[in-house]
């Protein structure tokens, strides 16, 4: 179905599904005959707790997640695991491998390094990040106690095609951006995270998917009890009161993932979204997408105008047409185009002739 | 307006306004004429940051509290303070004392024990918490770096009629079930926190007024960043993005308690509803009320059926009268009525005719 409000290409929060929207509207003030709001709702009653297990089945179904893996829905942003996986799993004896490839692998190594001791394996820390790192020629320390990296770099659009790392050092991976738009082998990872506000629900979350033998690592010296990754698997994300709303749309997000085919299914339609995107602005004069092409995002698609004096005029000319949020981020400036699941294929075709009328009006 | 759903007594989360959840539901697809709904908003766009911005105005104004205070909205379970307190604003050398009055102190004292040296200051850690600590003798330690108490206990159903404390040294007050139902003197507090889900909003965010000299006195050793209150003031609650939904709730509830006479005069209703109950409890044999009568809390009002065999049969009658969650705390059993401001005066007299009725009809 195609929505009917226009595309919005925000990085995130971002789009959302509006047959999710609907269904959230039409039970705000009763959710399931209860005479209450899912937003009123007790977290420990039958009805809750059914959602969380209905969430949790569908997740790993459609991810292949196995038992010895556990999955948290924590109340937290996504920055949060940044402090928490140093805190979790890295003893004062150890070292921790970060793989930088853009601001949130490096603001993750910064945050690690004020905490535990922390090593730059492969990257730079000073960008543009509009290529993969060199991870051909590792320098694994001694003791390294995890490699982390980061798959899908949301502000400057940066891919790994594959996993870059193969040892029997846990892996560890900011999936924000990504989890649930490609195929994942979680196999190949201790622990996958990811902030809810893409592909999942909206912001307030962040899914945490963990493998047993790692949380039986975790250290033993005091944690603040919030942090604290193996009591929260302990109490199935309700040593707290959990981010009930965020739970209530994943669960809702996970079963239309599954309506539209599954992730393979979308894999191939984020796939197709990107390439054409990618093909019209490598072809047109008027547009530069400086990512290095074997590395560039499905999902954040990032460019510019040559002619950046034209920045204003694009996103004017954009939202009249309800193409809305296309602006880089903040820090990056010029422009990017967030396809998550959501998005469908005529967003990306209306955008392209956006981007083309624009480009030929002026022109002239 | 009364509500057409019934009553829900949960103890949180719980029940909010009706014109709340309707005008959330009519925004739910497009909010503020943005064609998107403020679940997909950017949490940086000026929209988003006029909400955040109204809504510290209006607390501000329903509380009396001045600049020097930082309103903050956390996307953390209130739980969290338990450790950020100690560990933001207690150092090796310092000491921090802890007033047990309940379960939800305990557990503040016992997670600020792990992390910091804390001690208790008054009360037991044993229970029943059926009455307040002696607060009149109490030893303060040298390097007593924050008092900390909790004014209601929501649990046991426990409250300091007054401040159990004068000193010079900060105090800290977590407030969830308390704030904005009844007057605060802010400047007695260095630091005031409350949970969402009973006055605020729903489950997932933490509000937190902290002084600005309290702040001053953070301590500089590493703290995880999500956990660092001074950074997390600096960056006005956007460090990471802030959970929008809760934030743009609480907007909507601070404005209903102003549409309501304000705090004042909700505190007036919140008297008069916890009066009537209390008072038909203490005069029907049938029940039984066993929190000291001067520590009785306003909006968690604890019970007993005499006979406990037929608890089971009160829930029951109640529900059929749409009068909801009216059972006790897992940990204590017996019976909890929560009356927060949302709860209409009608609620409570529909639930004293209903528990009149019942005493009536199984009395036979």
């Amino acid at each position: 179905m195609e929505p009917t409000r226009g595309y919005n290409f925000a990085a995130g929060p971002s789009m959302l599904p509006e047959s999710i929207l609907h269904e959230i509207k039409d039970e705000l003030l009763d959710w399931q005959h209860t005479d209450r709001s899912l937003l009123e709702t007790y977290h420990r009653s039958d009805a809750f707790k059914a959602l969380m297990h209905r969430a949790e089945h569908n997740l790993r179904a459609l991810l292949n997640i196995p038992e010895h893996y556990r999955i948290l829905f924590l109340g937290a942003p996504a920055r949060s695991l940044f402090s928490m996986i140093p805190m979790n799993f890295s003893s004062e004896s150890q070292n921790a491998a970060y793989i930088i490839s853009g601001f949130w692998s490096l603001a993750a190594y910064q945050e690690a390094n004020t905490l535990a001791n922390a090593y730059v394996l492969s990257g730079s820390e000073t960008g543009p990040f509009l290529k993969l790192p060199d991870t051909s020629r590792q320098a694994i320390r001694n003791d390294t106690s995890y490699v982390y990296y980061t798959p899908n770099e949301t502000i400057n659009g940066l891919r790994f095609p594959s996993v870059p790392f193969e040892s029997q050092i846990s892996l560890v991976a900011d999936m924000t951006s990504c989890l649930l738009s490609e195929p994942l082998d979680i196999n190949r990872y201790a622990l996958v995270f990811a902030g809810a506000q893409k592909n999942i629900a909206t912001a307030g979350m962040t899914l945490v998917i963990v493998r047993d033998d790692l949380l039986e690592r975790h250290q033993a010296h005091s944690l603040p009890a919030m942090m604290n990754l193996k009591l929260q698997v302990e109490h199935q994300s309700l040593y707290a009161t959990p981010p009930m709303f965020n739970c209530y749309v994943a669960d809702k997000m996970f079963q239309w993932i599954k309506q539209q085919g599954g992730v393979a299914h979308l894999y191939q339609n984020n796939l197709k979204k990107a390439q054409k995107l990618y093909d019209y602005l490598d072809h047109c004069e008027f547009y530069d997408c400086p990512v290095e092409k074997s590395a560039r995002s499905l999902v954040n698609v990032c460019f510019h105008l040559r002619d950046e004096r034209q920045n204003e005029a694009l996103i004017e000319f954009a939202r009249q047409r309800k193409l809305y949020n296309i602006q880089g981020h903040r820090k990056l400036g010029g422009f990017r185009a967030s396809i998550y699941n959501a998005m469908p294929l005529s967003g990306v075709e209306k955008l392209i002739e956006c981007l083309d009328d624009f480009a030929k009006e002026t022109s002239f």
